[in-house]
């Protein structure tokens, strides 16, 4: 991965085409319109070259130490230090945008075997530096912001680009051991090289890492076929400062709790990913993804239990409420479609992979369920437009921020009881606070959401808004606008994420989320594994 | 549960017919034979007026104490103490047979709600009193012997069975909220009743409990459908010395590691699980159960890997070694089919549960898969035969301990790559080690194995093993087989057990199979919850 080639402050390649203002016209206008700007702003990014970072912490002899563990791939040029100081969040953005960083990595580290990893490991252990394990850096929670806890003076950030190899395929077990700091489209070009997948394709594929992947207990697209990252990850190497430590690799074991599942969802607080087993699939022979509309969000929502709960094989069930079924619509056919504002149907996408006999018999049972439902068959062109166009979504964010708007997501998941309360209220709460926290007064935001991920006893929910941002004042606008959602999520018997993590940002609600004695079982396990405190301050858990 | 009605020192009920002298005529005589001991030797188990056990350690304030706790709910009788002084495996046997119990419960208590065990709980912590958790009783490795550690004075069985209640079905979610001391056949009347089911049938259904089955980590025979109990395991509440852990119960989350993960396989040395919610499924329309024969195991192992490895959606797949398909075949159809020894053959039961045009769907693409390999298609009669008297099973050992036999088995899980050559190798060891181990020159004992849960990567191996017993010293007869046979297992690759658990009999191999930093992990978590020690000592960690 050429990181020059990349946005150090954006989303994705420097030269990728303005989607967003190419795909449907008059949209800017609509938006300022919609949003009550009127004329939208020019509001650009700080340029590198003009950026204040603090100065590297690190004296001569520690990047002397450094160097000698890393000969060549211990880096504190502006470029380096700039690109790893933050996430791609909005709340990243904000800060990485605007011209000041008040955290940046004192040095980026490249180990290229795990042995290197462990004696960046001991180093920084015994010399109070804090590490933080970076694996695309495309975090939307703060996950890889360089914090220090009392006591150390200094933070490198280890990126693992270049552990980056897939160390062998096993077709017999269906399984694959790989290096963590592999970015997907290359972990999918080597698999299906040899005919097979491991099929986890979150929004962030094209710049996130399997290491990341795991560390986030992420999601994919087709996570009702190929599975979390919970799900679908056997076993795994981590270096700890107490050593490395290799997870149980059994099918299926009783011998005693199984502690391979502390690995997803520990953002580098326990130690640092450095290779991983993973179930693979063969390439599904046939991939149909397909568009069905209904006359409102329940209806759809009741099709996505009944499939899950009646064990229909699909790959993906993706439910749009009205107002991203509008949202959608507008940004596909141009502002002439948004006359009427949104008119209450809903869009779903369902995909199935596999076999081409198997698929066919999924999608007819199915289908049975989605007319039972009042679902319409819209056929087969919007599934596959969403598909071969998922990865430019992300792209979107970067003009927005360039025209006066913020834009974020936040995601939850809860049971199907709770869901159509959380949905509403959520909404509720998001609209208010984006009125409330808005420097035009009669300027208003869009919210949003889609169910995801589904399964037998509930589904995540994903929420998206778009918003005029206070100018001068944005980052304290986000922060009261994400603490309100975020309290109603909690409230409405949510998970503060069913798939982006905790990191930083999310780090307020874990202790009501894990409970007292749950939370302290994590605390003990990090105190046992990390008694120092070295691996990614900050994050995840209060210390 | 009447438990007068129950054998203390075997298995199931006391009026149950003999199932094995029953079943096959000359069956006695065979046996004699083919283990060399030619006539069976008469070798009855000791009477409980006669068994010899240690006085009650809890002084009268301690058990008044109690008593304000559970009023009419602690027992000191004979009776109570001699049936749960031991779990239900062949070690345990030999010990409760034998007439001399080294360790009995001081007291044994029934709690009826939460609060009761909050305080049995609290009482034990402050007063040095060790507690065992005790759902059916029937752990095959020593999980619910009343043992002490250092500074304490007594041990006092919680039995769940008085909470026995269903607290909740809801069907929107398809999950049920139930009390942990619920037995299996009571747990499947009441949610079938309500037309669902849980589908986790263990060998030892009739006599184990909801709690059990989460704190042994164990599987029932459909788990291919099912799941395992971390698979089927929504949320628990676990009673610890630091107060009552409520898990995460949401559908999926990213919100850290999920610490739910740590209940299934805990054995009770984390706290006492009072309830728990589980996923539940429509009671199945169909089940069809068939059996297939293949000329040898490797072809049967790769039709089960590649069932798996295609997603057929089967309940159980269930693959007999030739040495088994023998025995079975022997017992089903007398001494006589004996005669020409095992001829290779290795039978393979697969059951199929849901809607009947979903069970013949699967059925058709499986039957494509076995015929590839080379399975023969035996009909319906033996599944159905099977399904129908599998609960006898456990009815089988009783009397052969009363014939001079002995009986244990062992079980495991690997990849793959590893099965064919775990399967052959630990045969051999347990085949030379029934030999060595062996009051009589030239006797000898069966081993015959089965895989009966299987996964993506891998599969389960279940051992059965039938050995003449060697008088006077049974014990470490079967101490030295179990060593040698457990360091075979784990030799080759394979977890020290799949779904009986660790108990005090796996503990020997426990640290090994965790590793050095897992093995931390898990004491950090029992430091923490279980400072004093209190619950369960002796059990799953050394401490």
């Amino acid at each position: 991965m050429d990181k020059q080639k990349l946005r150090w402050n954006g989303w994705g390649l420097c030269d990728a085409p303005d989607t967003l203002g190419d795909k449907a016209e008059g949209i800017w206008e609509w938006l300022g319109a919609y949003t009550g700007l009127g004329m939208l702003p020019h509001t650009p990014a700080c340029a590198l070259e003009d950026i204040v970072m603090p100065p590297v912490r690190l004296v001569p002899e520690q990047l002397q130490a450094l160097e000698e563990i890393l000969p060549g791939r211990v880096k504190t040029d502006r470029f380096e230090r700039a690109y790893h100081a933050r996430g791609r969040s909005y709340h990243d953005m904000l800060h990485l945008r605007r011209g000041r960083l008040e955290h940046a990595p004192d040095a980026v580290v490249y180990p290229q075997i795990i042995e290197e990893i462990e004696a960046v490991v001991r180093y920084a252990d015994r010399n109070a530096v804090a590490l933080v394990p970076y694996g695309g850096g495309s975090s939307v929670v703060g996950g890889v912001t360089p914090l220090l806890r009392e006591g150390q003076e200094a933070v490198v950030t280890v990126d693992m680009a270049l552990m980056n190899r897939i160390l062998k395929i096993d077709k017999h077990t269906m399984t694959a051991r790989i290096e963590a700091g592999i970015y997907g489209p290359e972990l999918e070009r080597l698999l299906q090289s040899e005919g097979v997948t491991l099929g986890h394709y979150p929004q962030s594929f094209e710049y996130s890492t399997l290491g990341g992947w795991i560390a986030s207990r992420g999601a994919g697209h087709q996570s009702n076929k190929y599975g979390k990252a919970e799900d679908w990850l056997v076993s795994a190497r981590i270096v700890t400062p107490q050593g490395i430590w290799n997870t149980e690799e059994f099918p299926k074991s009783a011998a005693g709790p199984q502690l391979r599942d502390m690995t997803p969802g520990s953002e580098g607080v326990f130690g640092i990913i450095a290779d991983a087993r993973v179930h693979i699939h063969e390439v599904p022979e046939k991939k149909e993804y397909r568009a069905y509309l209904f006359n409102d969000f329940d209806s759809g929502v009741k099709a996505t239990r009944l499939l899950l709960q009646h064990e229909v094989q699909t790959a993906m069930v993706r439910l749009s409420d009205a107002n991203e079924t509008f949202f959608y619509s507008v940004m596909h056919g141009g502002a002439e479609v948004a006359e009427n504002g949104p008119v209450g149907f809903c869009l779903m996408l369902v995909g199935f992979e596999g076999a081409g006999d198997e698929v066919a018999h999924q999608r007819s049972r199915a289908e049975a369920i989605l007319s039972q439902c009042g679902g319409a068959d819209m056929g087969g062109s919007m599934g596959q437009l969403w598909l071969t166009t998922r990865f430019d979504t992300p792209y979107l964010r970067d003009p927005m921020l360039d025209h006066g708007l913020g834009v974020d997501t936040v995601e939850t998941a809860t049971d199907w009881n709770r869901l159509p309360e959380l949905h509403e209220n959520v909404n509720t709460v998001l609209e208010e606070a984006l009125r409330r926290h808005n420097p035009n007064p009669g300027a208003k935001g869009l919210a949003m959401a889609h169910v995801s991920h589904s399964y037998r006893n509930g589904a995540s929910l994903y929420f998206t808004f778009v918003f005029p941002r206070t100018p001068g004042a944005s980052i304290e606008q986000w922060l009261a606008i994400k603490q309100e959602v975020s309290d109603a999520i909690v409230a409405n018997g949510g998970t503060i994420s069913h798939h982006h993590g905790t990191g930083t940002d999310h780090l307020p609600w874990m202790a009501r989320e894990k409970g007292p004695i749950g939370y302290g079982m994590l605390k003990a396990l990090k105190t046992t594994l990390d008694p120092q405190g070295t691996m990614n301050p900050g994050k995840l858990i209060e210390s």
